[in-house]
């Protein structure tokens, strides 16, 4: 335990009593007040929460105390502790590069996106006919990426950069078929170490080295990674060996700098196969970290096994253009254990700004800054020659590397007394990069620093209008000749207004939290508060680069121990591991974890992993990715664990059993009763349990997995502890071990992350380009659970649980649920049956889904985890009557059904088949449906048209899309000229 | 000149040309790009913005110079140095009271509403249809007034309590007719000094004295002003006096506080006719001053004359309900001198918020916040007993008065060791006025201040569970007994959730800025920057009350210095005063001014002012508030001053002439070239100029009111200078006026503003409640002047004329524009005649307005100055694009019109006079006009169902409402089921 205040002294004073501390949050965030939670009680049966609790859980795993974590407090006194923390991080002016540079985010970004509930609480885009506004924006960042590297197509996001640099290895692996892959020593460090980590498990030996040595003449590698501006600045001319890499069929990736081919040949144009980086200088905050946005292009033959959500054009129903997520069919979620890769929530929010900056700037206004650092950096590396030191390359684009000749220490102390971080070597040598925030006075400091004998001003009157520069010289091959961001998109929106409208737009044509429920099972889309959100985007948070030296960090430290240790007692846990940025990225992490823990006592035969076939597809991705074998563990009728099975499973298994993966309470919406007895197998066995914390919301404060017996959980905190989905992301995964697994933990080759350096590391690598992963987006997590304290995180749960079983009561009679435990109840979430309907009104899940548009509401989790069926998750922060508009509208959905079903309305041409209803089906004079224009737009007597949310395209044709698939900004042409054909009908 | 950097310094060094110092604001401010901006000089026959400014603007005024202002900066760099400026203004605790009190303002409501354009950017909501939202929301802040005063109805807010106090007086003038007012004094300083200054030109006699004294048996007091909590913190019983005023016929203003009315009998309960007060304590920050609202509520059978706008409830045409401003008849738009206030511009979004506030918190909440700090009140109530001094009275809400033992200076030295403000009174006594902020920590100190023995722990514990307090003993008269907020709309929202839906509910019913151009004419929807918007939410500018020492808000000082030098270069003024909030406040405060300059000179009998009859009508209702005779000048065919008329004028009244008041350029949207003879004209007999400054967009850098004869002109910072518009208020209406002029400008109580003590001066007395107005949001109009610079100010006014030029041009052969100058060119905005379409087609400028609307675009102003015309403002922060798009609809619509002139359209039944189209007439199968709802709904090609805005309800029923005057939310019962006539429908 980590928080020692006893519970008896957080009791009520009478100064409390009379004058009480604070505003209650936990009333805030939980939707039903105490009279709601009455009614749903009454409704159920039941006299109190307590009374749920013990039916909905098993007894043996109850949580039999209050959790020991510190009493709630109030908003503003967070705030207030957190301005506290924040001041303890030191605002040095940083040029570190590595692969994060200041920015210069566009303050009405950051109001209109990063800090607005319409964008910030989207889903990804499952259901793309109320989504057609945040897949433009992430088309407009495939096209941006695309154009910028010179290739052909681009994802909606990875990670980060490195884990975009162990994809594109993966990717050459898989189409060459051959083992080896090199990596030069001039990347970045920890893409370097991550994509070494990658590897270590995937038959695929890593070649580290100067690629100027590199034989590829064997025709052996299946692919080379290299970088421009590499990690010293310097930008090398790779013809030759993308010429040998051409003859021997290898693929070169390209790690590349969004900046730098502003004004920098791209990796497309110099004939490279696959580029990959980082968006974070794109106006993406450095955050100590993160989030920011990994890249990753390629050529139009990699299309189909790219990695990643792809967002591409299709039609809709009425043949008109329409956007949605391509290439669905290879997400891991389908694939499972044939996945090529595991990433599921991705980074949309921080693409999404990043194409946002882009469009502000327009390709004219990017060359310019990339220009301008440039002369900034030509400037410098001028003085620092006037100084007498050794530059380390004449080609760089924004970092100068030099030798003092007056010793490093010397610029180090004169760096410091201008409170400014520059990167230093170990060989004696530093490194300056520039970036867009470099202003007149930093120059002048930094010359001062190098002891310029020149000011900046006395250096631009020497270099005049046209200075010298190496790369970019007319008839240097390193200067860009390709034209990019022609799309009129990237071209229209450069005054403040007009961007806020682009934004807002696309905004009001998403559903998100701020109009209706989304439901979406094993997603937790709960409340992210204001409160909670606030500190993200304040500079003592958002400013910071992840290398300062650590002392300029404490007040993250601070929040990172804090964190760790109010995390360790929700879950049982003794250790928290932040580098993960998602729940998938978590699972790896600990699965890799679990894998050191067997090499390390000899065991290294355990690479089993039992994974139960209800389990979320990156489950058997990342065991794959970790390289472990996979079984699937049947289920039995009731949705749990088939316990024979898994008996004679691991017992078959029991030399080699690495670990069993369970997600709990269950996928299918129910707390197994023998969860204890399973882990108890799976240790008699020699295994590890790790337990998908996914379901994390229906436990917090009612059980915990570290006391049943698991051994390592991720934690989505974007979905129990508030972080929001950001319609994709970002996320963080943490993972949570027991301390038998704490030395082998992710480590980073930069900053030693906390607990993972010392006597008995024996960490299996890194996971992330950051050692923190997402670091200023826990302030969330630790806000709310502040706020919440022990009590509020109980009754949450407790209410989550509610909810369920309400709306899973409230639907008896109309709908089946699938699954519920021995005493009838569901946990936080329920599946609910459609497949009848197939036979008895051809009607399939994805017609309720999509008619739930035409009431308002986003659909649950579809087919997942059993095909043809919706699983429901409402959470804790929906109120009764929005939970009774859901049950009416499916109710009255099940009415339609039956209409079909008794020969009222038309089997192919109902209100199910043609939904979504959009305004140009509706508003048609040429209506000809045998139902009215009134039951396709307003079923419902609580859908009005003051709060009617309209699909903005019909229904998505997938198959279409599929056939002809396209990832990039359709040129304007291909739009005819009535945009949605409305001129046309119009003229009517 | 203020500002002495020669220009030649600023012009580009060679550093400035390789590594520019910043991005250019200006070009994110104005819309058209150099490009659009060449092609529509072309389009004009122009060659240059200078010759367009040449034709446009009279020769004799040009400044021949540029601004001597300071060089643009960049936003980033702006941020900094505000931060900088914000650093000076020191965070004192503050218990000062005297109206303003701390407030945790939830932080939902200060991102989706103060920090959201979608909220902040919206105009007056003249257009009921696109307007329902706020709307809606300010009938809620009225039924909140309402319900909490114990009163019939409220308006929709005023600017302060000071001028609710002084409206307050009138009203009692005018409905008995007698001379005499009397105010209680103990009222706060602020309220009686508005009130005297109010009363000193208007034949009210105000007496201030002690009420307990007032002799009302004369029958000769129209009034009395009381208030409670007093500004000595004690609650009177007053109903002595109110059964004297109910038998001679007085009326009864009582000044109170929102939160003490929450447990303590409300104005209404006891008999008062009138309450007024501030809404400041219910969210809205401190901000130095301001912006916030003054309530005033009242019984029924004032609510004729009651001033200020209303919100009421009517029908549409379909006879569903809708919200629309009620009783505009008796606005001073219409009825000019004869308007009973000359309140325009109010506190819209400040009402917002605080209605906001309490939907959040409720009746219960609110409560609970009420009892907390009398509660806190008790205990230090308590603790200054056992400490020996004497309390000035036993019955307080929350502020606690007393004659320290130990001297005053004893109590002050401590409070300033803990940082802590108190009001300390000349007598020696002390005042601590707790407010919802307050916390343990602070009542320990506050105990510690003033020596008490007892902590609050030790005195909680002595009082028990049921402290005694006079005020709230079950047996006290003072205790309130009624209920207040029954309304659902306030019990139905308390989660986070809830209220975000709701905010969101309401901000997607209005039509702002982030969807379309708002060409209302004087107005200046311009741009409002994220950038500028930033520092009114950072704690430093928001958290400070107006009467802390000025050693503690320094950075307000710093930047109230500056703002001034930057306004007086650009205006031509010597000094700037910012007391007044809003243009029609800055109108009066600069009437008297020049009234109290006559007296001065020994010219008391100078009271007439000259009007042109086209003039706002603010102008002479302002005038009248000052005392003034008036005189309408005629304008002639041209739409400028008949100089004839004006001649003869001046002549007739050269011993009285006090004043010509006129706006340039013109409200007909014209330079008119005789401005400086006129000036001269006035300037002959023995006058003043006052120059309306609302029309300063064409001026900023072009030319200077203070160079070419004006003596004195508000600004709307809230026009020209970038404050949004909020829905109808915030406003800051600051004068400038000449060196003679600045003896004279207001004062204040309290904290003595600015130039405005000391020898020599004569100030005519106080106009807002605050020093200065509405300090926290004048770093935006800052922030604007010091982003754009001299030349990106000239530029913006250059192209707002350029923009207005533009689309007078290109409208013409459909509409003609009244008014240009000899040249034939119009100023920033232009008048354009609808007239003749009566005649041809049935067709009225409001059916034009409402046909806009189904084209996306908010109405230009309507019918003003020219009834049956509307007025077109682009701003030059609309680019081509939006221009043409809104030419475009009215072309189309010209076309609608030929139809109906030419028989192809039925007179009566056509898209215009049907006009707005909603979705409850449009998607009905039952839809029999003679046109398509295609064109109904999507009349233009660039309307398309992704980006419709559609009204929520149809077109307003102004006479219905006149009739059926509701001014509170309706009860639920009167929404029929089907709330807006749906379910009937959808049932078909
Ligand atoms: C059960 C389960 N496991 C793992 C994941 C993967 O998490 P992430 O999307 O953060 O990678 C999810 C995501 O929804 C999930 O539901
Ligand atoms: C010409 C003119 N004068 C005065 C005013 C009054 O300004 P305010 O609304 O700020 O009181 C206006 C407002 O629109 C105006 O247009
Ligand atoms: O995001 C999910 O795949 O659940």
């Amino acid at each position: 335990a980590c928080f020692h205040r006893s519970s008896s002294s957080s009791s009520s004073t009478p100064l409390d009593a009379l004058f009480p501390r604070h505003e209650d949050f936990s009333k805030r965030h939980i939707g039903p007040n105490g009279q709601e939670q009455s009614a749903m009680l009454e409704y159920l049966g039941l006299e109190s929460l307590e009374e749920l609790t013990k039916k909905a859980v098993p007894g043996d795993i109850l949580l039999d105390r209050d959790l020991d974590l510190p009493e709630a407090i109030g908003e503003y006194a967070l705030l207030k502790e957190l301005e506290d923390i924040g001041s303890k991080n030191e605002m040095y002016r940083t040029f570190m590069g590595m692969g994060y540079h200041g920015t210069l985010t566009p303050t009405t970004i950051i109001r209109n996106i990063f800090e607005n509930p319409g964008w910030t609480t989207q889903y990804t885009p499952y259901q793309a006919e109320l989504a057609q506004g945040r897949l433009e924006s992430l088309l407009n960042y495939q096209t941006m990426i695309a154009d910028l590297m010179g290739l052909d197509v681009s994802n909606a996001s990875l990670l980060d950069e490195a884990t975009a640099a162990a994809e594109a290895m993966t990717l050459c692996q898989r189409h060459t078929k051959r083992k080896k892959f090199f990596i030069d020593m001039r990347c970045h460090p920890q893409t370097i170490s991550v994509v070494k980590t990658r590897a270590s498990v995937l038959n695929i030996e890593v070649v580290e080295g100067d690629w100027r040595e590199l034989d590829l003449s064997e025709g052996d590698f299946s692919g080379v990674l290299v970088q421009y501006p590499d990690t010293d600045g310097h930008v090398s001319d790779f013809s030759d060996l993308i010429t040998k890499a051409k003859e021997s069929k290898t693929l070169v990736v390209g790690c590349t700098d969004l900046l730098a081919v502003t004004v920098l040949r791209p990796p497309g144009d110099i004939g490279m196969d696959i580029a990959i980086g980082t968006n974070q200088r794109f106006g993406v905050p450095l955050g100590y970290g993160g989030p920011h946005a990994g890249f990753f292009a390629c050529r139009q033959n990699f299309l189909r096994t790219i990695p990643g959500r792809v967002v591409g054009v299709t039609r809709d129903s009425g043949g008109r253009p329409a956007y949605r997520l391509a290439l669905q069919t290879r997400e891991q979620h389908i694939r499972r254990d044939k996945a090529t890769s595991n990433i599921c929530t991705a980074q949309a929010l921080l693409a999404n700004m990043s194409a946002m900056y882009a469009i502000y700037h327009g390709p004219h206004g990017l060359k310019e800054i990339g220009q301008r650092i440039h002369n900034g950096a030509l400037i410098l590396a001028e003085g620092i020659k006037q100084a007498g030191h050794a530059l380390h390359s004449s080609k760089f684009f924004d970092t100068v590397k030099f030798l003092p000749t007056t010793g490093q220490q010397h610029i180090r102390d004169k760096a410091i007394a201008h409170k400014i971080n520059l990167r230093y070597f170990q060989d004696g040598t530093v490194a300056i990069a520039l970036d867009e925030t470099v202003g007149h006075q930093d120059l002048t400091d930094l010359l001062n620093i190098v002891d310029s004998p020149a000011t900046p001003e006395e250096i631009a009157q020497q270099m005049g209008p046209n200075p010298q520069s190496k790369l970019l010289a007319p008839e240097s091959i390193h200067r860009r000749l390709s034209s990019y961001l022609t799309h009129p998109v990237f071209n229209s929106h450069h005054s403040e207004t007009q961007l806020v409208r682009y934004m807002k737009q696309l905004e009001n044509k998403d559903l998100s939290l701020v109009h209706s429920m989304i439901s979406l099972g094993s997603c937790t889309m709960k409340l992210n508060s204001t409160t909670e959100m606030m500190p993200c985007t304040w500079k003592e948070f958002s400013s910071l680069h992840p290398f300062v030296p650590r002392e300029q960090a404490l007040g993250y430290h601070h929040l990172l121990d804090e964190l760790e240790q109010l995390l360790c007692e929700i879950t049982g846990y003794d250790e928290i591991c932040f580098q993960p940025n998602s729940g998938a990225q978590g699972e790896y992490a600990g699965l890799r974890t679990i894998m050191a823990y067997h090499q390390s006592t000899g065991e290294e035969q355990r690479n089993m992993c039992l994974i139960p076939v209800s389990a979320h597809g990156t489950n058997p991705a990342s065991a794959q990715m970790a390289g472990m074998k996979i079984t699937p563990i049947n289920v039995d009728k009731s949705g749990a664990v088939d316990m024979a099975h898994m008996a004679k499973m691991a017992e078959k298994f029991k030399d080699t059993l690495a670990c069993f993966m369970i997600t709990y309470p269950s996928t299918h919406g129910v707390f197994d009763k023998d969860i204890r007895e399973l882990c108890d197998m799976v240790h008699h066995y020699g295994g590890q349990v790790y337990l998908d914390g996914a379901n994390m919301n229906a436990q917090v404060g009612i059980c915990r997995p570290g006391d049943f017996g698991s051994d390592v959980s991720h934690l989505n905190l974007h979905k129990t502890f508030c972080i929001p989905h950001g319609g994709g992301g970002p996320g963080a995964g943490p993972i949570g071990v027991k301390a038998h697994l704490r030395p082998f933990l992710p480590s980073h080759p930069v900053v030693p992350p906390l607990g993972t350096f010392g006597p008995g590391t024996a960490s299996f690598g890194s996971v992330s380009s950051a050692p923190f992963g997402s670091s200023s987006i826990l302030p969330i997590s630790w806000g709310y659970i502040k706020m919440m304290g022990p009590k509020g995180l109980r009754h949450a749960s407790q209410v989550a649980i509610l909810n369920a079983n309400y709306m899973s009561r409230r639907l008896t009679g109309h709908f089946n649920t699938l699954f519920t435990n021995e005493a009838g109840f569901c946990a936080h979430e329920f599946i609910m049956d459609v497949r009848p309907f197939k036979k008895t009104a051809n009607i399939e899940a994805t017609d309720v889904a999509k008619r739930l548009q035409d009431y308002g509401f986003h659909a649950p989790t579809l087919s997942w985890p059993v095909t043809g069926t919706l699983m429901i998750e409402p959470t804790e922060s929906e109120d009764k009557d929005e939970l009774d508009r859901l049950c009416d509208a499916l109710i009255a959905i099940r009415k339609e059904i039956q209409d079909i079903e008794e020969g009222r309305m038309d089997r192919d041409v109902n209100p199910l088949k043609m939904a979504p209803h959009i305004q140009l089906d509706i508003i048609n004079s040429k209506w000809n449906r045998p139902y009215t224009m009134e039951m396709g737009a307003f079923p419902a007597s609580f859908v009005t048209p003051a709060t009617k949310f309209w699909p903005t395209v019909a229904r998505i044709d997938d198959a279409y899309g599929d056939q002809n698939l396209m990832c990039t900004c359709p040129p304007m042409s291909s739009y005819s000229s009535d945009e949605n054909g409305v001129e046309e009908r119009a003229a009517v």
